[in-house]
């Protein structure tokens, strides 16, 4: 890496994080619009393009197939993702051992949001963009949001808007970097570089982007399915406060990453790649792979029709979740200083064995034939919290590119009964300190940064 | 994790770097020897315990053997270790595909260091240890570096000493605790929890331990083979000092972040575990495997006699590798304050791609085919390093329970001539900023971590 002059700079941006403030606390209107004219330019975003999605058989998938002698789902280019199996051993819990079908994707895309000044307040380009598996389809994702295939032209499309603030170093100023994993019970060690990159230059507005303020994107977080994934897991990347009461905790970061590493040893977690047509427990038919007790999700296909994408037209697998999901933290304060109860959580497809999730990610209906002690702790807590304890609630969709109608229900809630003594695999931790970790890859799963990103955002107070 | 009571503490430990400044300005003396009577200490260890190596036929190794079908070298526990092989693609530089014998070790171990202080100034608890495969036989570890094997009984042998302080939480404070790589180039993606703890309790003092400051410990990295390489890696995880001149660098840290994450993301690796049988260019005879063309290493097999270790008898499969390695970090200073000139390497074994080695890391007896171009940059400069230049020169054993006479060079040469242009892959970066990454796993490969003990324990001046 090459530096312009030999002149030090201070290894930390103290100017940062008074200015995420300041733009978390402009929630009402921004420099293109007001958050209340915000469902009018969505909508209209959706009539200047035409969509359509329908669900085909796997045997119309163009340029997929099952491939001879392990029955994975490949694309012709070998490119793109590919569907295969995967047998993981856990050896505890309820269900010790399983066999899945997982997303094997090995490209690290880019996942970028372009930041910049207007009026001395921070704003953010957001995109209304198009992804087949969405909720609405169209919903408001980052900057840019493009795996390698896209901008290195695999799909002989256009190019990608915005893609040399990301690329080229030096363009702006990178206000966060990091590669952070998805979603690790659908994706096999998935990556993506998440970026915020602060520019100062002029910079062309195209029709689909939009700026809009911290607060204007927390606003937006209220609302069901309009904010997508990639947006929420960059926006989580945002450095946190850490002066004044920030600087506490009740676990001090050294003990906090003890206790961190002590779960990742503790787990011995086996994790098998195997040929698709190997998973047991799971059976195609025409029209998708399905779980032979109607759990989990189905592995199905789409014809897609767009008018704005790369390409304008496409089919693709994806995976559809049979029911809603939950992931929700229990959250109090400690001394006035606010709290969440974060769970070391084992997911087959993380790289490193266990990341930090919500207190509760589940989704219950695979859960109702467990009983008692095998019940996971907190769902029933979290399923049947009083609406006073319910600091925040929205539905929002995951990854739209991969899955289908895969939503989940994201809360915060009141727990001020609950004390320090917690369940092995968990402990209270502050929001700062989860900033702090998602610097870094492999800390902090996809579901505990979408909650991250109400705290980045001001969706919920902090 | 449960906490003790509901009180707040500062996330960071504002009064560490201070004692551990003051520890390491103690180089003549500790509260139990004077650093000029430790050779003798060490040596009078060596005469009360009986230490016996000797090569032996592979087929005289007692409960291993090579595995009907893939031909690995497989313990019959099933545990400790076993020798199998690995394809990787890099599709980059003069070698961009290799078959090779590597060494897959699941197991999470842990070499912990205890620590206390006595009149005011911090001690480190050390222990001296045989290993088979180390220079000397007998070197300084930590007080405890013990497998999960070790201390749950696998061997059969005595109980593992101090390790209550690592496994027991609560019974010290936590310094550091970080799950670290060790040599990606012959190890598949293996972790240590390396560890540093805190105790006021009274500490039973055993035969084979010695209370030493980091300034003594520091002096001793000035001498040949007496540190060995677990040490080395626990104190790199020491905390640096990160205020006056130390919050200064020539890269913000997002920066260099940002710059990391490029590197992991353009790099894209292929590593395939197979069957060491089908391991390409290597040959197993009588007495070990090497390669074709005797470059890389050997894998071989030692008969251990010890006194004083878990068990007092066995055999075991080792790497001896061919000849002596390198590992030099360049430095200079900008503005006054030092920096060094770090490699993001790729190795075949790392769990993620890409780490932070010193700028020069190679064996040069395997690349003596190589000229020109493919010559490894910086390489030639280091080795023909005018003597005034070189600031730190030692030679240091590598992992001994595994590695056999794995010596390398390991030095700090001046090169004020270095401007800010380096070339893609190098980065400078203050030794304030490794420490900050060394707190995080899969960030700073091994062979930097004992270059930055040299920062930690003061033996290079920083």
């Amino acid at each position: 890496m090459t530096a312009t002059e030999a002149v030090l700079r201070p290894r930390t941006d103290s100017w940062l994080p008074d200015r995420l403030v300041a733009s978390a606390a402009e929630r009402k209107a921004g420099t293109q619009l007001r958050t209340d004219e915000f469902a009018d330019w969505l909508a209209a975003r959706g009539r200047a393009n035409h969509f359509a999605v329908e669900r085909i058989r796997l045997a119309d998938l163009q340029g997929w197939s099952f491939a001879p002698g392990s029955g994975n789902l490949t694309h012709r280019s070998g490119r793109f993702f590919t569907v295969e199996g995967l047998h993981v051993v856990t050896g505890q819990g309820p269900v010790p051992e399983w066999h899945q079908p997982i997303i094997k994707q090995p490209e690290v895309g880019v996942l970028g949001i372009l930041a910049k000044e207007f009026d001395g307040v921070l704003h953010f380009l957001m995109q209304a963009k198009m992804e087949p598996g969405n909720a609405n389809l169209l919903q408001l994702s980052p900057t840019v949001q493009a795996t390698r295939s896209n901008y290195t032209k695999v799909h002989r499309g256009s190019d990608v808007k915005y893609i040399q603030y990301f690329t080229s170093p030096g363009r702006g100023r990178v206000l966060a970097d990091v590669l952070q994993s998805e979603h690790g019970s659908w994706f096999y060690r998935k990556a993506n570089r998440n970026m915020l990159v602060l520019t100062d230059e002029d910079v062309p507005l195209d029709d689909d982007f939009c700026w809009l303020t911290l607060g204007q994107i927390g606003e937006l977080l209220h609302r069901d399915n309009v904010v997508n994934m990639d947006a929420r897991t960059v926006l989580a990347c945002l450095p946190g406060p850490e002066q004044g009461p920030d600087a506490w905790a009740l676990h001090p970061d050294a003990r906090l990453l003890s206790w961190f590493t002590g779960e990742r040893s503790r787990h011995e977690v086996r994790v098998e790649r195997i040929p698709l047509d190997e998973v047991r427990g799971w059976t195609r038919d025409e029209w998708s792979i399905s779980h032979d007790e109607g759990r989990f999700f189905r592995v199905m296909a789409l014809a897609v029709q767009a008018g704005n994408r790369e390409v304008t037209g496409w089919t693709q697998p994806l995976f559809e979740p049979v029911a809603t999901g939950v992931a929700a933290f229990l959250t109090r304060r400690f001394d006035g200083v606010p709290h969440v109860l974060a769970h070391a959580r084992v997911e087959g497809g993380f790289l490193d064995t266990v990341e930090l999730g919500p207190t509760v990610q589940y989704t219950p209906a695979n859960y109702g034939h467990l009983t008692g002690a095998d019940r996971p702790p907190f769902l029933d807590r979290v399923l049947s919290a009083a609406p006073e304890d319910i600091r925040y609630e929205a539905r929002h969709s995951e990854e739209g590119g991969r899955f289908l109608n895969a939503e989940s229900r994201y809360l915060f809630v009141e727990a001020g009964d609950l004390g320090t003594d917690v369940p092995p695999g968990y402990a209270w931790v502050t929001p700062g300190q989860l900033s702090s970790l998602a610097r870094h890859g492999h800390y902090v799963n996809v579901q505990a940064r979408t909650l991250l990103s109400c705290f980045s955002t001001g969706a919920v107070p902090s």
